[in-house]
């Protein structure tokens, strides 16, 4: 194995003369200078990400809008980037993230919310931030909607009763066999146009969403998902936007091949068929994910039996996604050792817990106390997700620019 | 079903007048006062659960000392009423765990630090507070505080590579089979010992944790896990201690019987067998987890196909046991509807998330939007593992005294 190997290099993220170089910047510097457990996002490759969507929509001539899933990541630099670049709103999903938009200039019109579960106090947060577009998940929604905001334009999030996901992650699928809390089923769509009509709620658009990590090999699933949401929106008149959720997944390991987004716009085209709506996009870790690294240093190497452990400064509190949704994770270290052994290892965090392993069985050149090592694709739910468990919840993040 | 019916009701925990009752006071007006979601915690009931478990081991005339392990739930609250008990001590896991006691009241005598993959700043504070009594998981950890604090008193954390935990959950075993991260090896003990003697680092005590959550069920392998200990505990003369570490669990659902505290000591008194050492016990769970619930409010109330939905106002950020640890909970109205039909039900929470299910296919007097719901035994790993995901983290804890 030689640092030229590696599946994941990219014009922002190689190896240069021996230095891990992000966004044109060293990461061991980078963790240097400002400690670790360190998030470094690439502004360039977020934009890169988001343009890439665009094309591959523009390229089908379907008008589109996309919004941002912040609860992906939700540091305030990266948003407000986002915002100065003009090409998306934001989907929220709480009041707390709805604020946090505005407080990085997105505008109340750039901005969804697409929530479950409201309490009181969340819809009252709602009906005082009228220009926010609503995506309304139960009968129950639409209800408390129709009382506290009369005459509001709504999208009503639907379940098409099919899922989709990352290598058939149980974990990510947000609709299919199994009933899910999300989305209006087909029978119960009927009482809930006749509900919402009964509030004046005009249904401006259906949304759907159902599933996370999709790649190419899942796009015929794409495809079924799709037709299934033709039943809902034909039955809507004059409907202007079909939200179809974010989910677009990115390779997480060697194996996995890049969705292909030109045959993704594609199945798009091709299901909705020159309707007149727009098409509305919510991406979150499609943008974010494979613009964040997350930086640990190796604080002790050590075999025990069968398996060698580093382990480093940071836990599955700090990262929880490789531990709870089971995805992988790609380690590289920041500098590349040329003269030792490429080993088998288990990168191990520093939580006092069974279950705190953040990468197992992962080839790396056998670092040494103090070495920092970088874990890909760490973008996305992240830091967003991080707890204070153990009081081991200190990080920092920098938008590189 | 009746609300007599409930296996888990005791005397700080029970209907009064159809009002869930918790340490004397209405749950139902606690939560309407403080609003949800409400972590509560009984005073009493730590207490009591901390005197039952000196109070066995006494009955068997075993010195011992309990160090509370503080990861469970680390309510600075709660910490200070422990102190002024004067019957436990504390166990950290981290430099904000071990100041967070002192903040508290805690003297460092009185505050064990059983941690993994210290970094160079974490060696540093052990390092000012030479008080702390150190238990040392790794070869690595040795020479480190070898080097930087020379001469010191330590406990060695061994790995019998016997595990023992909650239902077989093989998410909380600590030791086992399965190479884990934590603890000396046999194989490894020999260099253990002469490089801690290099250092003139004294040897005061031997320490093992190797799961938790287990039950009288588990004691036979609780047993066979102690005998393993002693091959290494006859290897260390004089020594002060053996920290048999945490993982007594406590009932979940009804099926579970009660872990025999009388049994369990003993155990430790038969395999022990009047030698000359302490033992010393560090629950955390088994203090704290029975003497909390989490109160959420009912948002909706919805079928869905075949499953009836209660949407929550807290979700799996605030409470994250059930979903990542895969163990069950109890959920129990705060009013009793005595008018209602009992139905089994879908407990779901406030985040975008598909896994968002806090308790599945769970009995209750169906709920009417608005009812506040209990979940029981949620005092530990529950507010100490909670996160901002979705910037839902919002929520008040109270100490009940």
């Amino acid at each position: 194995m030689t640092m030229s190997d590696f599946w994941w290099q990219r014009d922002d993220l190689a190896y240069v003369d021996g230095d891990l170089t992000f966004a044109g910047r060293s990461v061991q510097a980078l963790a240097e200078s400002h400690g670790t457990p360190l998030y470094l996002y690439n502004a360039h490759r977020l934009k890169d990400n988001l343009e890439r969507l665009h094309g591959a929509l523009d390229a089908r001539g379907l008008r589109h809008r996309v919004f941002y899933a912040m609860k992906s990541n939700r540091f305030a630099p990266l948003l407000t980037y986002l915002k100065t670049l003009g090409r998306c709103g934001i989907d929220s999903c709480s009041p707390g993230e709805m604020n946090l938009a505005q407080q990085c200039g997105f505008l109340p019109e750039e901005i969804s919310y697409t929530g479950t579960s409201l309490s009181t106090s969340d819809y009252g947060t709602l009906a005082r931030n009228p220009g926010v577009r609503l995506n309304v998940d139960s009968l129950t929604a639409i209800r408390r909607i129709g009382e506290m905001c009369p005459g509001r334009r709504i999208g009503l999030r639907i379940n098409p009763a099919l899922g989709i996901g990352y290598e058939s992650n149980e974990l990510l699928r947000y609709a299919g066999e199994r009933t899910t809390k999300f989305g209006i089923y087909r029978e119960q769509f009927g009482d809930a146009l006749a509900l919402a009509r009964s509030y004046g709620l005009e249904i401006a658009g259906i949304h759907l969403h159902t599933g996370c990590g999709y790649l190419s090999k899942q796009l015929p699933a794409w495809k079924t998902i799709l037709k299934g949401a033709l039943w809902f929106i034909d039955r809507i008149p004059d409907i202007e936007y079909v939200n179809v959720g974010g989910g677009l997944g990115i390779p997480l390991v060697e194996d996995d091949s890049a969705l292909d987004l030109g045959e993704w716009s594609g199945v798009l085209a091709e299901v909705f068929d020159r309707r007149g709506f727009e098409i509305w996009v919510e991406p979150g870790d499609y943008i974010a994910k494979d613009a964040g690294v997350l930086v640990l240093q190796a604080n002790s190497v050590e075999r025990k039996r069968d398996t060698v452990f580093v382990g480093v400064d940071g836990g599955f509190n700090i990262h929880i996604e490789p531990v709870v949704y089971n995805l992988p994770i790609e380690p590289a270290p920041c500098r590349w050792r040329a003269d030792v052994d490429v080993e088998t290892v288990t990168v191990a965090g520093n939580i006092n817990e069974a279950m705190d392993l953040i990468a197992q069985n992962v080839k790396l050149p056998l670092p040494v106390e103090g070495d920092y090592v970088a874990f890909l694709n760490a973008g996305g739910y992240g830091a967003a997700m991080s707890s204070n468990h153990c009081m081991r919840g200190q990080f920092t993040e920098m938008l590189l620019l």
